[in-house]
């Protein structure tokens, strides 16, 4: 089985190394980075991500991953990626992105009538490639894969690894990986989020 | 406000990256990397996480924290980051690991009489170091900030935003990083888990 998770300059680099390390815990699974030129990418905040192969040397694979970020610029103009995702679209698996990859995509064609979701800042772009937001953590339609905002890469790979080897597999992996999760505060649906924290959200925090 | 992140070969990378990107929308916050000299890591897996500087580049933090990993080998034995663990933690407001990234902070000398959490898998080894194994997913105990496994590095970072910036601002990044999660099995403590996932973790799965 191998996982070819794309990542990029401006990527959020949690999108990418979520599903990695919970991917990672699969038997008989080769997980790797691959990228528009190997080497390292430069996520948000400057930490460097190493792409181990250039998309030329990915010539297939079972699963495809595409992670977002807050300013996705390039990789919503390359046709080489667009092209490489189309073509491994084509026969893998699933086709998977976390927050905003499913932008990247849209751009590459993919989503044309699917059911997505997205981080909930950018719900509003996904109709201009002909996708149907849907309101969910992990959204499944056909062979697309698609989580929301950031942290939902986790639930999707765990979503990834339940699809590709069942229950019992897939709930040894949350084990493994200590999913067990307490955020300081009770969630709260970003529709019902306080006007205040909205403010901070768009005024004051990063990425930076 | 400066938080460094120790990145090692070995290391578990979601370990440090989910802090990373939490920490990362703190205003006024520069995150960044540190390793027994600078360059690529290979983290678990083989993915390549960069060290932006040297340790010998990091003369103070306000935060400290440290990945752990399941194959800990050199940073068990390296004087130089004891050393320099030890300098930081001397001055810095909060020093943090996740998962077994503890041990490294015990191997400095610095878990002795503290209540420390780590890991399921690792809490037997906790002892050696003089610390008490508390079984709660983050532990605060003076400067002393210890998260669980692998995934509970999100919740330690939430809750190091807390500590750092108040609840208005620690609730917004909570929602900047749509940390709603939603594991697809409702989560069991390891000490009630069928001894068959156990035997799946112990046997069957990575990380390699």
């Amino acid at each position: 089985m191998r996982i070819a998770i794309v990542v990029y300059d401006g990527m959020t680099a949690l999108d990418a190394v979520g599903p990695y390390d919970i991917l990672n815990r699969l038997p008989d699974t080769e997980v790797s980075t691959v990228g528009v030129g190997a080497g390292p990418k430069r996520a948000e905040g400057g930490l460097g991500v190493v792409a181990a192969q250039d998309l030329s040397a990915v010539t297939a694979a079972d699963v495809v991953l595409v992670p977002g970020g807050g300013k996705l610029g390039a990789v919503m103009r390359s046709e080489r990626l667009h092209e490489w995702l189309r073509d491994r679209h084509a026969t893998a698996a699933w086709t998977a992105s976390v927050c905003t990859g499913a932008l990247v995509l849209g751009a590459a064609g993919l989503l044309d009538g699917r059911r997505v979701t997205t981080h909930w800042r950018a719900r509003e772009h996904l109709a201009r490639f002909g996708a149907t937001f849907v309101d969910e953590r992990v959204v499944v339609d056909g062979s697309l894969v698609t989580g929301g905002g950031v942290t939902a890469g986790i639930d999707l790979a765990l979503t990834l690894a339940r699809l590709l080897h069942g229950d019992d597999i897939a709930r040894a992996v949350q084990l493994s990986a200590h999913y067990d999760p307490q955020p300081p505060f009770p969630p709260v649906h970003p529709d019902a989020a306080a006007e205040e924290t909205l403010v901070i959200v768009r005024d004051r925090l990063g990425p930076r």
